[in-house]
């Protein structure tokens, strides 16, 4: 009953193996000639099997994306560009969240029909250590995992984002600073909290414990934790929160506790992502061409994928500070 | 080289079915063996093949999800229950988003790779038609097609929510009153404004033509959108949105104009999406649980995929007012 590429072939007057590659628009076919091949198929209804087109390129064109809640606007912002991608180059993208990856050792991921994965999210990084040990090419993108050599690793500019937000800080004269950060087990949790805090304390300021948080990344999480930290250090005038869905929670925390921003508290997030350019938020932020980093990490796993000789490549990504309407000089 | 099961069967001390029914929570197989069998599958590092599960049941336990941009925060908040529930179940969830269905008639998702269809977005219903052609089990979510028997269809209750929101304008004596619509190729775009206006009707009160304008669901369409109308009809008192990433927009636009939300301008929106809830919008709207909608649907396609016996469903989930900050009586 299934239309076949022979049925094609037998109608456009073409070889078989000519209605293969047109249909996956290779070289060695003429436009004309994918054009009428293409005619052909959509009249017979023909469809290319997908794991007849594996068995012929022992590839099955399909790429993992593990990602943490896609209900975090912070995903949503980095999969949109990884997907467009993907699409562009002719593979599916497969989204895989924490379920699918619970028990590394036994994760769907590693049925072997993925020809590549992507992790955005690294909190578990015996993941990676399953990944890495079935020899599937892998990238990070805005993670990274300190001694890994075979993995792609895009990130931002943390250590420069981190020092741009304590010259803004310091410069405007705060010295009672709290800091919303990230999962100590991220490097985007981690590194930004290191770095703002060493900065800190080159100008002379110290980070009291009791200021510094670090929750997951979520709008829920930065809230609780900037209502902890301005309970416990009712003093504090600028929280430096280490990403946008942070610091919109911080946002969320201050208008509950009825505390003005920046008047009265300084808010200052990481990444930029398009909501922080909202007048309901209008953040100063640190930004990073998200959706470029995530196309570029994309595009260099597929040319790893697609020929093993290319080499693991670590960029790390500018950043800049945007300056919005979250930050002010203390109160005085 | 790689681990079989016939491996796994040996040091288990079990027979090969055994082996694949315990790695599958099937039937047939004890706790005890069970545990026995996922600690020596760990102990040699064997993954059952994705492939051989499929020949086997003849499914491959993946269902294609297709949505729009996930930059909309909507998609999102509908992805991730989605997700959730084919995870409870056993299947992966595959995100297709409109790249891989511009051409519907040699789409991926035909390729015989996924047991079920799950279209959160049916702006071109081409798609739909060429689904039922080919006899896959497929469900709308918060979507509908009239006249499709074979479809599952799970949506809010647009009908009372548009009629809960003409009944609270009226009520607050709005009579310049606009809609930002969605896609009229939407049923939530065109089914929210038809009985919205009607509902209008009734009560004597007509929209303007240039007071509605049909805008792609997203939060820079909505600003436009509200800006545009707002030109046309500077008199206008409330807008109706028809959800709650259009009436983040309108917010924008109002903010952009210096229009104060509520005392000078009313604005409502439609699904009470996480982000409604938060101070910087207090956006009054109609309340749809997603999630729960989202995971019956989930459930109910699982349940057509398992056994083709199950009939088509209709669910149409019932919706409540959601009064916060964005509503105001008119300006006097």
């Amino acid at each position: 009953m299934a239309v076949t590429s022979i049925d094609v072939a037998r109608r456009a007057g073409v070889s078989q193996a000519t209605v293969s590659r047109a249909l996956r628009d290779q070289r060695g076919t003429s436009e004309a000639t994918r054009r009428l091949v293409r005619e052909v198929a959509r009249e017979l209804g023909y469809v290319p099997l997908q794991s007849g087109r594996s068995l012929s390129t022992s590839r099955s064109r399909r790429i993992g994306i593990v990602v943490g809640e896609l209900t975090n606007p912070f995903y949503a912002a980095l999969v949109a560009p990884i997907v467009h991608e993907l699409d562009a180059r002719g593979y599916l993208g497969v989204l895989l969240h924490d379920g699918d990856i619970r028990e590394p050792d036994s994760a769907p991921i590693f049925d072997g029909s993925f020809d590549g994965i992507v992790l955005t999210t690294t909190s578990d990084s015996r993941l990676a250590d399953e990944i890495e040990r079935r020899g599937v090419p892998y990238c990070l993108i805005n993670r990274e995992i300190t001694g890994r050599r075979t993995a792609s690793a895009h990130v931002p500019d943390n250590v420069r984002g981190a020092e741009l937000v304590a010259e803004l800080l310091t410069g405007l004269g705060h010295v009672e600073i709290g800091v919303i950060a990230g999962p100590a087990t991220t490097s985007t949790g981690s590194e930004r909290l290191h770095v703002f805090r060493d900065a800190l304390a080159r100008n002379g300021i110290a980070l009291h414990p009791d200021a510094v948080v670090e929750v997951p990344f979520a709008i829920d999480d930065g809230c609780d934790a900037a209502r902890t930290v301005l309970a416990a250090r009712p003093g504090l005038t600028a929280l430096f929160c280490a990403n946008d869905v942070l610091a919109i929670g911080a946002l969320e925390a201050a208008a509950q506790l009825g505390r003005r921003v920046p008047e009265q508290l300084t808010v200052v997030g990481f990444d930029d992502i398009p909501l922080a350019r909202l007048r309901a938020f209008d953040l100063t932020t640190v930004a990073v061409d998200l959706t470029a980093l995530a196309r570029r990490a994309t595009a260099h796993l597929l040319d790893r994928v697609e020929d093993p000789q290319v080499e693991p490549q670590r960029a790390v990504h500018e950043v800049r500070l945007v300056r919005r309407g979250t930050h002010a000089a203390p109160p005085s």
